[in-house]
């Protein structure tokens, strides 16, 4: 567990609190390994709403990376989320998120995202919000949503463990079966039907979570907050280690190519399937913010496939497919923890 | 007007055996500009279906062009198709189409597609397809699609004209707004909304066509097979003295990564937008195939914005926005035919 999380009602300010220094802290972090910088600025949008997109480009280790932050208010709920919540509709609402992609540059380490969001619908007109009693709780207008996922372009089988094991150790505290649940979630979703083939070793996948077990000295939403906080605060443990490691490996063309012909897959999945990037493209947000995880190279071969056996091919076969990365015994609590 | 009209009933085998020579005509063409060679192949589908996707890779003048002719048949209409039709709905069918792009090497070479495309679903059983009778034709369970469209990097004004004179010359024995009509139809359906931009100079564009009032003489099906077959026709006419009048020109970095740039909305539209993808892709059609339209390489910049009145700006503000190319004097019969 990190720090400790906030009592009280559900509030997007309190949450966007947290992603900004979240934001702070991972920018603060690439910076730190690639010696770039990003370009920052806050966009001021209706009703007091603020986006602070933060791209890196072009950098020694990181070709490109994007850490945006927004937090934005609406006076009525957008039909993608009302589907599921007949009731919300035509509430006035807060969204915020961070959500981050780093494309490094060594085709040897592998790219990686993540992503937090907030949503919450204020009551209509007349009722206070509330966050306790039974009955509001049964239609809770709020959720969060988000997790983190890698795509590797050579499959390291300890960059995947590490990665797993870190994303175990962020679901432990609130619940047995929190990482089997949304690792498995992150398999389905992170999901190429037309190539069959999942876009890297997956992750964590949750939505619409306004419910958890524990820790149980706390409401639903200090629950869920702080596992909201615990997948934001596992990210740069999940990843930073793995960047380190590949960062300076030796490479050549062949290295190269792959990582761009693998990164048409990347660009494949965000622009047919993320529901993140279709939904923000229809809704017209801020169209360099959404398509900034986009790589800032990519490749398209004609019916390509990689030499039976080679490292190439073995990414597909060992590594783009439903695997348990955990050994069964203690999944959770992995050694050193 | 080019060769004369198949009469008789609507058939698919008479409009694939045209689609197969075009596809024929069109590979030799390029292949003589470029000097590379197509990889060919011919693959066998359900119910006697056939598929012969050609792609050229890594030429001299043409950095990647794919030149597809297939011809499919089912046992039920998709319901793609049977959404706008729904008498026709679990209805047997055959589809065939010629469907080819071009990415020259060059940026000033403009990127070249055209598709033409006929779908006939067969009567129920016990009834022949006819073809002639009044109250058949109330029912024509047949239609063509298809038209060509230009996306340059750098804008000529006199290729876009070019382009729309030709596209214009296609169209004219076959009624005198058709050009005017498919023209406005190809800005409409080119367009990316997220970018506010048309993703190119367009051309034509036309679909569900089963009605056309010239020529005459004709009945239905051979007026609308003779003007699927002045499209076709048309395409290398338009596309290849422009090739022929860019693809030696003097570039640099500049250009070529503008062009990357460029390219990227190519694919933005592609996979966001463009139906035919979309349906290929949840289709399950062979991905390869459908995807052979992706440039070989595309760059993402973020929040990039050419100088101001610089070429790379002027293609945005002087060519990727609605324009009637033709002089409006007789539009349909410049000089020269």
């Amino acid at each position: 567990m990190t720090s400790p999380p906030a009592a009280g009602q559900p509030s997007a300010e309190t949450v966007a609190a947290y992603f900004r220094e979240l934001q702070d802290r991972i920018c603060d972090a690439l910076v730190e390994v690639d010696g770039g910088t990003f370009d920052a600025r806050e966009l001021r949008g209706e009703r007091g709403g603020v986006a602070r997109p933060r791209v890196l480009t072009d950098g020694e280790v990181i070709e490109k990376a994007a850490v945006n932050f927004s937090h934005s208010r609406g006076d009525s709920l957008p039909l993608a989320a009302t589907e599921r919540r007949p009731e919300l509709a035509g509430r006035s609402f807060e969204a915020t998120s961070v959500s981050l992609i780093v494309h490094p540059r060594n085709p040897y380490a592998p790219t990686s995202h993540a992503n937090i969001r907030f949503f919450i619908a204020h009551p209509p007109e007349g009722r206070s919000p509330g966050g306790t009693r039974d009955e509001e709780e049964e239609e809770e207008g709020w959720w969060f949503g988000g997790g983190f996922d890698l795509t590797p372009y050579y499959g390291f089988e300890e960059d995947a463990v590490h990665w797993h094991r870190t994303a175990a150790q962020a679901c432990a505290p609130f619940g047995e079966d929190l990482y089997a649940r949304y690792k498995a979630a992150c398999d389905d979703y992170f999901y190429l039907p037309h190539r069959q083939e999942m876009r890297g070793v997956g992750g964590l996948f949750f939505d619409d979570l306004n419910r958890l077990e524990r820790p149980a000295e706390l409401d639903l939403f200090g629950r869920c907050f702080a596992f909201g906080r615990s997948i934001g605060d596992h990210f740069l443990p999940a990843y930073l280690p793995i960047l380190q490691r590949r960062k300076d490996l030796q490479y050549g063309e062949r290295e190269r190519g792959f990582q761009l012909y693998r990164r048409g897959r990347y660009v494949e999945f965000n622009l047919v399937y993320d529901r993140g990037t279709r939904y923000g493209l229809q809704a017209r947000a801020r169209t360099e913010s959404i398509l900034a995880s986009l790589p800032p190279l990519a490749a398209w071969r004609y019916d390509y496939a990689p030499e039976a056996g080679s490292p190439e091919a073995r990414l597909a076969s060992d590594f783009l497919v439903r695997r348990d990365w955990i050994p069964a015994s203690n999944p959770s609590h992995p050694e050193g923890t």
